[in-house]
Formats: C-alpha cells, sequence, structure tokens
C-alpha cells in the first residue's frame, strides 16, 4: 500500500484528473445510447481503465456516475453566462453567447445529452439538471438588461428567447453545425431585440427597457449587425 | 358469464369510454408525481375502478398506461395542427394557435407531463412521444407558408418558433394563466412574423415567403393585431 500513496498535491490533482476523464468519457457515451444500455464496464473501456477504479471514483455505480456527467456539463455550462456588469450589453450579450455556442460546438452529444432531461422551460414543477442551467442563464440576462423590476412579460420574453437558443443550439448540431457560429450568434442577437421589439408594442416597461438597451449599445457594436427591428 | 355480456357496440363504446377514462386518470397522475411513485392501485383509485380492471385494459402494467397517456394526448395535440390550405395564412396560423392553446388551457399540468419526456427541440437524435408532436407542428407550419423548399435558415426559424410556443405555454401555465389566451395568440403571431423578419434580413428565400405571406394576409386579419414588423 505504501508504494500507492505519493505526495498529498500531487495525488489530489491526479485523483481530479482522473474524476474529469471519466465524468467525460460517460457524458459521451450517456450521449450516443440510453443510460440503461451504458454499462460501467463500457465508461471503464472506452476511458482506458479498470472497472474496480471507475466504482472507486463513483461507488454509487452508474446513476452516481451518470448523474455528476450531467451536473459536471451543467455548471461548465453555466460558467459561459459569467459576465461582469461593465460597458455597452449587447457586446456583453454577444460575448456570452460566444462561450455557450463554444461549449455547445466543443460537446456536440454530450450538449445534446445534458438537455435530454427536462422539459423545454424551467418551471415551479420541473426539478432536472439541466433546469438549473435555464434559470441561470435566465437570471443572468436580467440582470444585465437595464430594468429593476422585470415584469411578467419581459421574464416570459427572456425566457422564450433562452429557449429558442437553446433549440438553436441543437438544431445547429442536428443540421451538421450550419449555418457558421458567428453567423449563427448575429441572428440570435437580432431575434432578442425582434422579440423585445415584440412585446414593447404591448409592454410599457419592455419599451422602456429595450430604448436603454438600443441607445447603450450604440458606441460600441460594430462587431454585431443591427438588430432588424431597430 | 352471460350477464356480463351486452350487445357488442354497447359493449365497444364502454369499453372505449373506460379506456379514455384510465388515460386521462393516468395522464393527471403522472404529471403530478414522478412516474416511479405513481402505482397502478392509484390510477384505480383515482379512476373508482378496480385494479384487476386496469390490468384489463393494460396487461402491459404502468410502462403500457404511461405511454398509453402519453400517447393519447399526444394524438389528440396533433389533431390541433390539421388547418386547410385556404384562405389568408395568418388567420390560419390563428386558428390552429386557438386549438393549440385551448389544448393546453384544458390539458394544464397533463400537458406539462406530456412535454417532459424530450429535449427543446425534435432531432435526429431523440425519439420521445412529444418531438412526434413537434415534427408534426413544423411539417404543418411549412406546408401553409408559400415556399416550395424550405431551406436551412426558414426550416431552423420556425423549428425555434415552435420551440418558443412550447416555453410560452409551459410559462403560461406556470404563471396562473397569464395573460388572456388572446393575448397570448396575438403575441405569439407577431413574434412569428418578427423571427421571419429577422431572418428575412440574411436570406433571400425567408424575404420572398415573408412579402407574400404578409401580403396575403392584408384583406383578412382584421382579428389579429398587425405584426411589429409591418
Amino acid at each position: 500500500m505504501a508504494s500507492h500513496a505519493p505526495t498529498p498535491a500531487y495525488r489530489r490533482l491526479r485523483v481530479e484528473e482522473r474524476r474529469s476523464q471519466l465524468l467525460d468519457t460517460a457524458l459521451r457515451l450517456f450521449a450516443q445510447h440510453p443510460p440503461e444500455d451504458v454499462s460501467l464496464d463500457d465508461v471503464a473501456v472506452a476511458a482506458g481503465v479498470s472497472r474496480p477504479l471507475v466504482y472507486r471514483y463513483f461507488p454509487g455505480g452508474k446513476q452516481q456516475l451518470y448523474e455528476a456527467a450531467l451536473r459536471s456539463a451543467a455548471d461548465e455550462l453555466k460558467q459561459c453566462f459569467d459576465e461582469p456588469l461593465e460597458g455597452p450589453r449587447i457586446p456583453r450579450l454577444v460575448r456570452v453567447l460566444d462561450r455557450y455556442l463554444a461549449f455547445v460546438d466543443e460537446h456536440d452529444i454530450g450538449f445534446s445529452a445534458l438537455l435530454q432531461g427536462g422539459s423545454v422551460v424551467e418551471t415551479s414543477r420541473t426539478t432536472s439538471i439541466v433546469d438549473g442551467v435555464r434559470r441561470a442563464a435566465v437570471e443572468q440576462i436580467l440582470r444585465h438588461l437595464p430594468v429593476v423590476e422585470p415584469g411578467l412579460r419581459l421574464r416570459m420574453t427572456v425566457r422564450m428567447w433562452i429557449t429558442a437558443v437553446e433549440a438553436a443550439s441543437l438544431i445547429w448540431l442536428d443540421e451538421g453545425k450550419q449555418p457558421s457560429l458567428d453567423d449563427l450568434r448575429n441572428w440570435l442577437v437580432d431575434q432578442f431585440t425582434a422579440v423585445l421589439g415584440v412585446t414593447a408594442a404591448h409592454d410599457p416597461q419592455t419599451a422602456v427597457m429595450l430604448e436603454a438597451l438600443m441607445a447603450d449599445g450604440d458606441a460600441d457594436t460594430a462587431a454585431v449587425e443591427p438588430p432588424s427591428l431597430s
């Protein structure tokens, strides 16, 4: 046993790397096959390790590994939404979308797997892991918008747009990653301002907010195509 | 046994009614509780029948009942999309949306249950029951639009909007059915023309299609508020 005990710091790093490798492998397998068809043996073989080693990291077996893999992907995805509350807002949205779409591009099938756990939006009745990601996305967007207490229509609009972004990501993967990421991102930003424009026509709060949003972006949105509604 | 054999016509009707009652009861229970927490006994009690009777209708037990309940709701939902290819197109969309939203309003929790089986859009990798509903919705919309071979961007736009409608329905239920059904329907129609407008700015096919769509609706859309993009 003594020969298996390297220095603590070295050992901890290896443990985290191994755990991360097993999670990535599991996410890929769970993405390609229904959970009931994936065995711990499959994960061990795909990761090039022994079955006991997988059990050492995930003593709860497949269910624990499955949930940990989804949680790991969800956490990483949520980090994409972190953006300082500084500077023009549309470029902030562009940066968040770029990180999000890069995650989608990189994780591909694993991203689809993550999203298969829940319904189309987070509601008070659903509790899946992906709902936490959706809630985080909505909260982040609302935090950045120039509005203090977003009302029903504005919140609904943001939630619907988040869903449309998620749909766009899955369709984009499904369509062989067309159009280009830049095109997709600009398209989504334009859709955001367009649906806000629709809501603004019936909701004074959204109208005031949208005017502020568009004005604040004027100076620094050269990288983004002008929204189609302006 | 002879006393249990009424005339065939009478018996068949009773069988279908009973089956339908059991499906409705099951859908409600599966909507309120995770499938693993619902027993056939619960369904029997809620429907006011004996456990053996539930088994007579669903010999495959809970899984069969669960899938049959979802399929029944999905079939009913798909029927909402049937609309003759006649008359101005926006009013057709209004009628379809009205039927769809009436289904959402009536089925409430059962509607949420139906949608919890899949990811956010139908893709080539997903096979859940709700995906069949989404595919039907997209196909019906594309069939009604003035375009012969819809390209990638137009198809993506329609799929994203269908997802946004689904999200809106779930949020609407979650928010205590606010705003009114009329407001919600007009809002969704306006969003449809707005996102088509965004796509049209980058996609000639969608631009031509949208112009035809807006022109054809001019004569007969008094019941719908003017789309915000026009």
